[in-house]
């Protein structure tokens, strides 16, 4: 898929999609214009207006691509048990996966901050995000269940831990990018370890 | 202090910030002039030029007339126990002051959302927010201090404690915007609560 060379459409569209990411980076969302990404491409606007009606729609297509990739990169072991699989996903999302993926985990999050900060204005980005947050969500939600199951968990509301694991996490990614802080994300996993184990884990469950 | 009418700059200048907020709310950053501005404003665009060179330095006097206000806003009273004004101060940082403050809640988590995308790229704006999120990070710190000499608290960094609380309020602010969804915050509140009261609080302080 997407090997042919030059005419390929899934190669140009890959290709408009990864210098709409460095176009992004370079110049922020309030200055991206279709020149710019053409700027980061070897070839013409022309192209990219072949592919994209309008600015709004090729922003769409790389929120989608930025999302799918995420979705690929945050699989968990599903062997593991219930606090390593936790913590593990926590890590990941905190600080992108164990294996450097496709993007730069601190551009990625500047990245994904510009197009968030549109969101409230944008109804489609609105929905892919929300659709993003789910898929992490019911992650953590299945997790939590499964711990409980267990008895590894004491009897908590699964969706409100996905909640306070899910805010925290994303907090932390637009603290760092925001206030050139990396300690706040190291910080948050630390904090999120001591919950998982000294709050979520039930307390007959320590100490094993 | 600012009540002389028209010609009186800093009423001029509380007006220019007024008028910066609304043309925030309504067109985002990506699309805010100075113009936009000057049309939510009885004066004209030269008025803003004279107290403000460029949209950056209008911009940058924006951001800490917001935090100004925002530190205002969330004063907690001293003489409650620990337990009560942290519950407070994470109500007020969730949802806005008790007692309804200048600005629509919503309206001012996506403008300061707009803000903190650019801070990436604008050093002025990372000092800025640099310094707000240490206040609020101070104010923490110091009640989870107090609790913990009280016997209420049990041991713990007082600063992952406020990292843990600032990062998943701020995600929650966050994802309440741009994902339309209030009941984040909602049960984010309620995490939170949860942790403190049986997390944070000393097994022995319980019941009491």
């Amino acid at each position: 898929m997407g090997a042919n060379g030059d005419g390929d459409p899934v190669d140009t569209q890959e290709a408009i999609m990864h210098a709409t990411y460095r176009a992004l980076c370079t110049h922020g969302y309030a200055n991206l214009t279709m020149q710019s990404i053409a700027d980061e491409f070897d070839k013409t606007k022309g192209v990219i207006h072949y592919h994209y009606d309008t600015k709004q729609d090729l922003l769409v297509a790389f929120l989608e691509y930025l999302l799918d990739a995420f979705e690929r990169n945050i699989a968990v072991d599903e062997s593991d048990d219930p606090v390593t699989r936790l913590e593990a996903l926590v890590e990941t999302l905190l600080f992108g996966p164990p294996e450097r993926g496709e993007f730069d985990h601190w551009e990625l999050t500047t990245a994904m901050l510009e197009i968030r900060s549109e969101a409230p204005h944008n109804a489609e980005f609105r929905r892919q995000l929300s659709h993003n947050y789910e898929t992490v969500e019911a992650m953590v939600i299945a997790i939590v269940e499964e711990g409980s199951e267990q008895g590894v968990f004491r009897d908590v509301d699964p969706e409100a831990v996905a909640t306070l694991l899910l805010t925290a996490i994303n907090g932390a990614r637009i603290y760092q990018v925001t206030l050139g802080r990396d300690d706040v994300a190291e910080l948050t996993n630390e904090s999120l370890e001591a919950i998982v184990r000294d709050w979520l884990c039930h307390p007959d469950a320590n100490g094993e």
